[in-house]
């Protein structure tokens, strides 16, 4: 079944089965994934080598999309959901031993995936416009999918929660697990174009391309608010 | 295998294949399970009832033995392992939600098992002679095994750790439901029979002996610490 | 909730909270465990050494209930379950390589639990009286809990099932394993007093006052079909 | 790490931190995901309608690789290993139910994710050419990721197995939640480019290009097996 016709693959190239976003929010859960200062905020480095210029010009279409669209659109995201008194979760990632002993393997590699955050860190909070609230849950994990390596699973159905609703960085990465994890697990899964985000645009379309109709729907911010209302 | 000829079930009355208590070090973890105020510490009640003080007494032998022997030898095991650099972690039961939507079902019941002990709960604390330090993991679960609800079996593989000793309450609750859980993820478990405690002694002895050479092998604290010494 | 007077334990003791067994048989399913050659069928041994006719005497009592009481029990269940076309499932322990590999550590020790059954073994046969039909679930496991080692449990959610009627053998091992798993990921577990044993009265007793009202709700045969005619 | 120049997406681009092909045989699997009929073989159909003329054109060209690239290649590795005695695995997607009801959400969509390969379905079938012999371990899956739904990551633990060799189809499904799912797991994961397939080559180089360096290393059949002999 598709709802839109955007970011249709192969796959569903031919497909003509349509149906309308329809979402129960008693059962509903928003999942904000790894919005944490170490990847959606640049690096404060005082005085950057040629290479981190470099680098810092390379990344900075994905940090102005950050703080244009995605942090935005979240912060949307996490008012609707307050205000009407449905679930909010967040996952981060972060390991329990200082020296990330407990870390799984696709965190102890090297280069982009040498991610060592240990407790205390302040590159492993969450970034303060999106900052969890009172009891909602929080996971840390020191895998990239939120399922995997958390008791969240098993929290959410224990609290009656069948569908979630999925946000966050980076979409081919951490969210893409997730969303693989989610569905495997038997839970109905929204992905939101306008408030996820990979490191570019090519790979967030079409890993947005991969996801859709076969692991989640992929709709925008708006959609979502819209068919909830 | 047997180490010794305590706790010797009908299924291995005739079995002499006996072994020394061999470990290695560098691969095992103590967790210390659920030693928290709500499970070891006597209740706090200005005006008990009859019914109260009626309880107050079935309890007290237990209270005793926990003040007596279990948390010194827990303290004494605690000291081992941090004097030597090994590995310490710790379980507890604490939910997510303040009204405990996410516990799991045997959580959620009536009577002994029915467990609300949110965020900040002080009766959730361990108790302040066997309180973590620093870095050590502390996993919290809405579920009696320390494995089935926790990423804790992937983190002791993370680090290297094939060996958990094994301490707390309750013996016959979440203690057996921790010790079958590593065995079945294929850990090797020491359970310390003067570190453990059920709500009777003669509960204890049962569960020791149920658990003892089919899941774990039960030794006490000197023999744990002569064994790594 | 209790919900008789039979087999309580020390938690249970003052609790007076009675109430009904409810049991919706659209999300339950029965789950027969390990009623397989090499536990419950004596031993066919050609000439026995005396330390063999020794063990056949100890364990002639549990032979004797096995046929006399637990697979007539089962036999009841498994028709009324067929006979209303509800939901049948079945564990088994069997690994999957002819050397054992796979198998966890609780199943490669020595004595009673080293458990070698590989694929084509006759002694890991469901007997014949219990036999599966059809697309009844069997899953073969390497583990004591029925949950931990397979897919069981996501199976069971995906068919909308959040009730289990456990019955088999051990009580005190796979069967208590499987109990307390099932407890844990919050499906609500019946289990049958006499259609389920331990090797000895003594321990099935105990077994079943350590599990029931913490883990599940211990009735029999009679009162578990009334309940749900 | 990079082990070679290809694929090599946005977040490894700069990296210049190479090594080289380093693999232990004695803890390696060869993991052969989803080569079942109802994926790889084309489908028979009496009197085609025209809209299914135009999928199979559509469809032509990932045949036509799987039979002349795909097939092949994993002949190849599966004679390598099996002439040297590693290990081999299989996984399917096949569910337990006549009716399905067991599968997960995502294979009980409408459109290419509705999958109904109930026990007995010759299109469940691995593919002959592939068949898997004696005591290779075939797991039945009912969810994407042959780890989130099955024992699989319990039993490759316990034979010792840290590093899985993974083939098969679809990169950007299957597959890739295998593969993400095994490196959440800890295990080294070598995915071999020209023994796994997509619908179509863009999807494939795209999934290599997001996989590769993150959740494994993508190599050929020829670097495999010249890094083990």
């Amino acid at each position: 079944m598709k709802v839109n016709d955007r970011y249709v693959s192969f796959y569903y190239e031919n497909d003509n089965d349509y149906g309308d976003i329809i979402i129960d929010p008693k059962k509903t859960a928003l999942l904000v994934i790894d919005m944490q200062h170490v990847f959606i905020s640049r690096p404060t480095i005082e005085s950057p080598t040629q290479e981190e210029q470099k680098e810092a010009i390379r990344w900075e279409p994905f940090y102005k999309r950050i703080d244009e669209v995605i942090i935005p659109n979240n912060q949307k995201l996490l008012k609707f959901f307050r205000d009407n008194n449905l679930e909010v979760c967040f996952a981060k990632i972060q390991c329990q031993k200082k020296d990330g002993s407990d870390r799984s393997l696709d965190q102890k590699a090297t280069g982009y995936n040498e991610l060592l955050l240990p407790p205390g860190d302040p590159l492993a909070e969450i970034v303060p416009e999106l900052k969890p609230q009172e009891d909602e849950i929080v996971v840390q994990k020191t895998t990239d999918s939120a399922i995997a390596g958390t008791a969240l699973s098993l929290w959410l159905r224990n609290m009656g929660i069948d569908t979630v609703v999925c946000t966050g960085v980076l979409t081919d990465q951490c969210v893409s697990g997730t969303v693989r994890s989610l569905a495997d697990e038997s839970f109905k899964v929204w992905l939101i174009e306008d408030a996820c985000m990979a490191s570019t645009m090519e790979l967030q379309e079409h890993e947005l391309t991969v996801l859709n109709n076969i692991y989640c729907h992929v709709i925008n911010t708006e959609e979502l608010i819209n068919a909830i209302k």
